[in-house]
């Protein structure tokens, strides 16, 4: 049986939509951040930065967190929801890391300063607006020749880049300028584990 | 043949010390980001963020870009620099992450209001370090009782990590608060590889 800590977040959606994609079993820990649950202790334990997710693998005694980690874990575990094609193999992983260290992160910080601070350090809220566009347009380019990041197939690099557009769609950022990122949001969005995903532990509100 | 475009920095030295490590032949392409070369529509066709570095690899026909994916790439092509052992493979590639997407851009963004910008904003500043020390704490933590982050072995993380803090240090970030990261440090660029690794295409100068 896996455990999975989560919260109704970017990085967390990514971890329910891919074991919705899987079918798999496993108990759902929900660790409400408002209320601090990622900083007590037992939680720290599994994860020292206390972040959600963190996957607990009780048949391996394997525990993963970074959502990276937890989708490349995933799909090692499966067989699934990466290429077997060696070039859309790593075309997923690029992608995958493209989202996880270039756009995430960039997202992240303009919600702290767009949407967090209400754009009070107008400087740096224009900085993350440039970067996190910058990434948008990248993605928008492949996605123009490609119905999904690695290529014809729906990977773990689509999830990750989805559980974060989701959010950052619901806090109100405006993606009409990247068409293609926009059909290809509609085409993950419609798949019934991405619609169970974003539900689980709770559906988030964008609050 | 490989064939990997890089540039002095922090991303690229990962890629230099890890093929320095496998001892593998590749061609150095320099791609010099001081004069735009990053932007020419040939390195593009690479990696359409157009950011080093990227590797290409003729035996293959595949090309990564994204530091953490070549990591990835270059372990899976020769079984080395991640620990067969289960749980400490995990370990690995959740700390390769953990540097990937929590630890290098706050230290990137930390370079750009604090260095590049010379800390004009000073809240942008504020937050950027206290988001990487925030990082450097959780990573002092798990070398108090690891030699290296995956464990006992040295690994694709320590060489993410390694990169990036390389420049971090010679730019003058002050990690003396953080001890079990300072001896790791000493540990890893005591390496031949890492030596070799940071003078690759050229050493960095912090400017
Ligand atoms: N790079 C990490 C980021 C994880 C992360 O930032 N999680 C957020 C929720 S989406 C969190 O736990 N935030 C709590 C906090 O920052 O204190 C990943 O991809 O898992
Ligand atoms: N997440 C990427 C970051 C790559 C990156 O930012 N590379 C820098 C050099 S260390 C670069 O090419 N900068 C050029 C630019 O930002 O325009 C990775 O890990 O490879």
């Amino acid at each position: 049986m896996m455990e999975l800590y989560t919260d109704s977040s970017p990085n967390g959606f990514k971890a329910t939509i891919a074991l919705a994609e899987l079918g798999l079993p496993y108990r759902l820990r929900h660790v409400r951040i408002e209320q601090g649950e990622h900083r007590l202790p037992a939680f720290l334990a599994l994860n020292p930065h206390g972040r959600i997710p963190v996957l607990v693998d009780h048949d391996t005694g394997i525990s993963v967190f970074e959502s990276a980690a937890i989708l490349l874990y995933l799909a090692e575990k499966t067989g699934r929801l990466l290429p077997a094609q060696p070039q859309q193999r790593w075309a997923a992983i690029t992608w995958l890391q493209f989202h996880a260290a270039s756009m995430g992160p960039m997202l992240g910080q303009r919600v702290h300063f767009e949407i967090a601070e209400g754009g009070a350090n107008a400087a740096a809220m224009a900085h993350f607006r440039q970067l996190s566009e910058a990434a948008l347009t990248t993605m928008d380019g492949r996605l123009a020749d490609n119905a999904y990041l690695a290529g014809d197939e729906y990977s773990i690099a689509d999830i990750a880049s989805f559980g974060w557009l989701h959010i950052a769609q619901l806090v109100g950022f405006d993606f009409s300028a990247w068409p293609h990122v926009g059909a290809w949001y509609a085409r993950v969005e419609a798949r019934p584990a991405v619609q169970l995903g974003i539900t689980l532990p709770a559906p988030a509100t964008g609050a």
